[in-house]
């Protein structure tokens, strides 16, 4: 059966307490809180769950609690990618016996110079083969260094089991040559929600927005009103978020973005060391843009 | 008077003949093979013709022979960086009593690390205060090196005489964040015709796109499709353009730029060295993409 | 007591047979093999080990084989960077109890915009407070993306418990600054066989050097050399291993390695995916390279 | 003739008075100042000459003061490189009338992704081959971002009339390689005052090194006690030179040169915009570093 992305996806943030205790409690709010959004899915584990900060058990446990706490007819994404084959496939076996719908898979990029494209497609297509639930490719060049190449992301398209592309450094121009040359079924998203609108226009089916966790409303709305052919009221509201979705991302990074999930009304909570948590006065900056995103709907 | 960017420019190519001599009388009947596209004007001298190959001289004869040709309304733009503040006032002023409307103007980049944000600030201020034609910020940071911060613009966009910037990497995120940043009557251009409608869209007023040389009719419908409101018209053009946009920039560069021009009917020659020609078989890749994108027009 | 790093230390590759499984009686081979070289010790799971790609279990057999196998004088540095600080504060602990003399930390490099030099700084501070050995700071940028700030180490080796760096990159300029900025006491490694000699004359105690797998009684006789004030020969000897030493990294990476120990007698074994073991004909040069380096001894 | 390389270069800074003028009187009284250290030559319009911010006269005028005041015995290079070959040859044709040996040849670096090693090596190989004089290739990947390749250089290494390889960026691996990759009739030399000594043990001829247009005499010394045999006394020497080194390019760049020139009672002057003059306190801390380095001598 199709998994069908074409939506929004939050990129859940994995909460933690002060002292760096995961608070099951809080993300487990946290759902329920998102649930009456029209929302297409949800990642977790991805960069904006600090999927590296995350042991074993308690990837175990948050995945455990997203199947639950998630309708069945919404699509449950994972993070999965890890330095070698085995330990990929390991998480993702691992997630789809519970219940997850499709991994989403880093390139491994420690080894750069060895990673070339031949590798890489050889990689991908190994763990697809193996998955007991199709992949997604993630491509986010700004933390891992690797841009995987357009024809790359081609061939990969052509096997069984690759479902789509999740592209997050909003290069806009590399995401339409991808979306050009791979197939109809093959699903490009978007992870840059600076460039959200744009890449719906482009062929992007949908997006996996760190924002989303902040303002799902307001991302789900940019989404029907492309779907519904509403494209002015559309990219005033894309002009809408582009401050908050800087805050939130590059500017202050997860730091920010917990901060915005915090003034939205939902949970934040404490990153993971080594991250460190935002300034009292950053906090309020995030606080005031999010205010200013809501004056401006 | 307000000069009016708002539009589609070809950064036009420079042709040589095949011993590397400037050929005006080619560059001559482009212009003129242009007119009966409604462009909003003409960049000479930008990164597409190859400035930096052109010797002192000739940038004059090209700035004489394109305000000769080009219509009073149109808007003649030049390209006028150059290593130091010295040398590029003093093209910027040959610009200026040659008829030139506005100047395009790099960051100084050789020395990056000193190229701090304070720099280029100053840099450009000294400039803008010195010049006699308006100048615009060139932002390529595939060729310097360098992109200039979004602060740095924002404050630049608050002096007069500076009157817009040209964003060439495609970066939609860098760029709408600065259309967020940046006053109104600071005008955006996207000089990545990847993110053109995008581009658009998100704020910027047109653009100055290589693919213009080889198809202006097409880029122009695109420009007032999206002034029009017919905004699924214009993204299925600007999908049409995606393949040949990109064989015209990224993936041959120059030469490949060059051989577009011929293939579309008009002069496009040699390039100088250290550019070197397309392959015959490379030229019929261009060739072919140039059809398609007519066929599926 | 102090732990004396002056001398060479093989990153000891890990074994892996042909379906990916490890194994230990080849590494076990290969330490003994080691023992009669005036090695001053080991480091197990560095990059050469392909950490990344060993799971938990795997790493407890690795460090307990290793100092079973190792007589005591002999130091034994284990690397246990991890992406948070509790897992790398975890595998430190656990390195402590199995008698690791010191271990080797990465900068956390995945959210490279948040790793200031003040995040930094913090990081290391912190995690050298709570570990129960000694830490050595772990430089290595062609990986990571993130090179250290010669401030950020000079402020850390000022720290008790951080006793001193590992420059991997072959950055003499870097690795000079940095020995002109620390006291005395820290002690200032290169993981760069190519400037082995080099990095001792600057005042570099020692070398964690890729080739001292394959060739480690030439890269004693360096270090030997150096030390007996024979500065000709040494640098003679350090010419003769430039081409070989390449091969072993930056050409061919781990793979190329591995091929170098097994041509030098020692067990070399396939890699894990992603890194993929070399070609017949790769395997050839590093042999034929192997060859030359001893021909001209 | 054979131009022999081997030695001690400065790479002469172009002194500027105030308002920007070149002070011509100021580099004849340097290039007097310098005569009596036992240098093996001088470099016009390199890096450090702020070649880019010279115009075509003052060019000429510079190159003409310096033969005249250079001794028959010395090695005059220029730097020449230009973003065309056209450009570069006529620059270097110049020079060659005006009693230049050699020219410093850049690679061209604008459209850095056409620059493939076969552009490369067409390139400087035509140029070569056209020069009245002979050529260096000059690498300094940190102003450029194009790190010529080693079997690019190694094939360059085989033209008749190319005698050698500047490399700036201090990465002696590189240099290393290129050094064992290349025949022994060709000159590499360092650009990189921090890896001199090592760049000489490695096998390179001599420096062309910033620091000699203030530390002539120490520079000197230091190729001579390596001449000498005597290594730990040059690599002390060596230690000596690193933080001073160090302040005149990657801290404080072309500005910390001139003010340390001053520094050392030569003729710094002022750096032309767009590189502005140090701050009173870093010139302070530039002369102190100065002071250090003769104290410690």
């Amino acid at each position: 059966m199709k998994i069908d992305l074409a939506g929004v996806f939050p990129p859940l943030t994995t909460p933690f307490d002060r002292s760096g205790r995961l608070d099951l409690v809080a993300f487990r709010r946290n759902l329920r809180a998102y649930r009456p959004y029209s929302l297409r899915g949800y990642l977790v584990l991805g960069s904006s769950g600090e999927a590296g900060s995350v042991d074993f058990d308690e990837r175990v446990k948050l995945i455990e609690t997203a199947r639950k706490e998630i309708p069945e007819e919404k699509v449950l994404l994972v993070g999965t990618g890890a330095p070698s084959l085995k330990e990929t496939l390991e998480l993702t076996q691992i997630a789809a016996s519970n219940g997850v719908d499709a991994a989403l898979v880093l390139p491994p990029f420690y080894y750069k110079p060895a990673m070339t494209t031949a590798v890489l497609v050889q990689y991908f297509s190994t763990l697809a083969r193996a998955a007991k639930i199709p992949l997604m490719i993630y491509s986010i060049p700004q933390f891992t260094g690797i841009q995987v190449e357009v024809r790359a992301v081609a061939e990969l398209s052509r096997k069984p089991n690759i479902i789509g592309l999740k592209e997050s450094s909003g290069n806009l121009a590399y995401l339409a040559e991808i979306i050009e040359s791979t197939p109809k079924r093959f699903q490009n998203v978007t992870g840059s929600a600076l460039t959200f609108l744009p890449s719906l226009m482009a062929g992007a089916v949908g997006g996996i927005l760190a924002i989303a966790n902040v303002a799902p409303g307001e991302c789900v709305e940019i989404f029907e009103d492309f779907r519904g052919g509403r494209l002015s009221l559309a990219a005033r509201k894309q002009r809408a978020i582009v401050k908050l979705a800087r805050a939130l991302t590059a500017r202050f990074g997860i730091a920010g973005l917990k901060a915005g999930v915090s003034a939205a009304g939902f949970h934040g909570g404490y990153p993971r060391s080594p991250l460190q948590p935002l300034s009292r006065s950053d906090q309020k900056v995030v606080s005031e843009l999010y205010k200013e995103m809501r004056a401006n709907w």
